[in-house]
């Protein structure tokens, strides 16, 4: 393809989706991709490298002049184009600014300027405002005139001559308000909106609670400095998400894609639980040779081990991966510890006792009925207990102002193991010994 | 708050946003909600029922009278109207019914008869349609004139005579476009669209990856039959997270919120893997005691089985969790395994040296240097064996075409618990007994 007809390569390129170009480039290599990027009106390559990975975006980055690139980030979207030029090193930031506007200059000097993590790192700075005395057809011209720089005009922004954000007003209500009517008397007065400095995973739960196209950011003098729209919102949610999963396989933050990530980054996002949980497992060890006499003397109590203490981690897990979530989506909130509990205890005890009728029937069958008694026993203690520190240890996680997702399935399992030997062993020293 | 002046509740309520009223109303008991409710005017009262949670939604249904109910349902969106109508129970359905007009009851039946899942059963089928031989003038007239009904005109759908679906064009290309243009001229005549009958992620990954405000919905003959917005794609893409991080745990789904949930409905949702996995650690205990002799002769190995057998199940569930996400976001493809799988090899030898030199010195400590050696050399073995096991789970499930979240923690442990039993004791066999 890439060898045939430009025109007709153009012509194709041209009738797709952006986003399935840039996902059709990212299969070429560097050269044949540049190409036919190339063949794109600016517009288009524009938006095309916003669709880009991150590690793509680099190679086009250092395969263009400065003054091509600069060309191209001049018709990107002010929060893409910002992403892009953190992006690049020293060097190449210092080469490429001298070829923008001055605006733009300051634009991008602003917006990257904002931490990682923040409201202000993901937001954009072109969007759509009205002054508040124009009339509703004033307001419709003005809002024509944005339409093709401005990220978003369905909802326009009502500013004071100090830029501070009085009012939003959707294009809807615009449309259906009468000619004569005034912004200021059509305009929702007390508009939701966000701190430049927050956490953008506010502005993505105001954006779902609130069923928001965008939302307006403020700085700390109350002037609207840009807007997080519902699509980029909709990308960092699926960011926390991930990080809560990772969180929940005790997972360091890997600040790439997995298919780019390097092995030293993956090494590190992985060994600081792996070798923490090495020595926690040290307690589940101590336990079995504080009974080194008893399993002596009834070696057949080692076949229930792996079955035990994993029926307790399983069963503590599940319980941790409930609670995570719930706490995480808002549908349990940290208050209602309390009325959860006794309905955790009944499930996990209707839990237990099924599982202890399972292993009750392989107990007769390979140790005899003393060994089924501690078995069964043992089961429906070690799960029910299980239960409640995989359901509790989200909540204390809360208290503690540290996220629940840290109350990941392998530390709840390696909890739950420490006390499932020392349950099992000592529920069979008692019943063994009498 | 309830007891006070009427009409100052009023006011306050109409002055909060919609979804912090559903909230606050959720708080209250059943009359002081009621009361509260039937003060807001009869748009908001239908605004704030699709807000609420499903089982608060059928305490108003219950309180309200038929007219009443008919009233409101009738000024609810058409989807969140058909997920009310879903839950009434038959007779309930029944007795409705008349109290509608006839263009309600049929949308309701229509949008009712979707199979769970589908995307016909998220659809709403208020949107607003344009035709092609409209003048954009005309056009956005027509789109002022819907503007209070459809549930979103910020993209409308351009259908010919037969209402097969010909094209879309956003309210923005609309008010950019001449005003003597045709709609025909300027819409986008190939648009993305989903069938009804598909899966509902299918329209969530459509929304996410082309950035859409909403997609249209065509039924087997192309003619358009709904819309589904990107709102409602958020809270689809929300409970498909939900349902991955419950597999991810070993939980089968739940129908409604962990908190209205039953105890019945959680044990149901959890029994299941359970007891399997009980079975599956069989094989542990099973390999355990097909090395009885080994272990008698050498009791300190038993301190080490536990943190050993930990650290496989660690690592293969870190492993495991990386795959199915990137598998889920798209970030990896099946076919990607090969490369993937040479850098899985290299990061697990490095974590398992990692923690085999971690273990080492309490292998000196506690049985001496033979001891030692054994359990580096089965840790480094293990650890490589379990994130393998975790790495290939989930393409393999992928593969034969499962769900490859289906490759939990769980059972990636269980799994890594059998073959670390064996490997560790046979290690063991062949260093202490040379």
């Amino acid at each position: 393809l890439s060898e045939g007809d430009t025109q007709s390569v153009a012509d194709f390129l041209v009738s797709q989706e952006i986003a399935d170009v840039a996902a059709w480039l990212e299969e070429l290599d560097t050269a044949p991709a540049m190409q036919a990027m190339r063949l794109l009106p600016l517009h288009d390559q524009a938006e095309v490298i916003g669709y880009l990975r991150p590690a793509s975006q680099m190679i086009v980055a250092a395969q263009m002049g400065r003054r091509e690139l600069a060309r191209v980030m001049s018709a990107m979207s002010h929060d893409e184009r910002a992403d892009l030029f953190k992006q690049l090193d020293a060097d190449a930031q210092e080469a490429l600014l001298p070829s923008l506007s001055q605006a733009e200059r300051e634009d991008l000097r602003r917006l990257a300027a904002f931490e990682e993590g923040t409201v202000g790192a993901v937001m954009t700075s072109d969007y759509a405002t009205l002054r508040p005395e124009m009339t509703t057809s004033e307001a419709l011209e003005a809002l024509r005139a944005q339409a093709v720089d401005a990220e978003t005009i369905y909802t326009a922004y009502i500013v004071d001559a100090g830029r501070a954000l009085i009012g939003v007003l959707s294009l809807r209500d615009l449309l259906i308000a009468r000619p004569r009517q005034k912004v200021v008397e059509i305009m929702d007065g007390e508009p939701i909106y966000v701190r430049a400095e927050a956490e953008q995973e506010e502005a993505a739960r105001l954006i779902a609670r609130y069923d928001l196209i965008a939302l307006p950011v403020c700085d700390a003098d109350d002037r609207l400095v840009g807007i997080v729209t519902a699509d980029d919102a909709m990308d960092v949610a699926e960011e926390e998400v991930t990080e809560d999963i990772y969180k929940g396989s005790t997972l360091g933050p890997i600040e790439t894609s997995v298919k780019d990530a390097t092995i030293v980054m993956l090494y590190k996002a992985r060994i600081y639980w792996l070798v923490l949980l090495v020595f926690g497992n040290i307690f589940s060890g101590a336990g079995i040779a504080a009974f080194e006499e008893t399993i002596a003397a009834h070696l057949a109590l080692l076949f229930f081990l792996p079955l035990l203490i994993a029926s307790g981690g399983n069963a503590g897990t599940q319980s941790a991966t409930l609670m995570v979530r719930a706490l995480a989506t808002g549908d349990v909130r940290p208050m209602d510890f309390g009325r959860l509990l006794g309905r955790e205890v009944l499930i996990a005890l209707a839990l237990g006792l099924t599982m202890a009728a399972a292993v009750a029937v392989i107990g007769v069958w390979r140790g005899g009925p003393e060994i089924a008694v501690v078995v069964s026993l043992a089961m429906v203690v070690i799960v029910l207990m299980g239960a409640l520190i995989g359901m509790s240890l989200p909540f204390i996680f809360a208290r503690l102002d540290r996220d629940p997702a840290a109350a990941s399935g392998p530390l709840v399992t390696s909890l739950a193991d420490v006390l499932g030997v020392v349950m099992y062993f000592s529920i069979a020293r008692v019943v063994l010994e009498i």
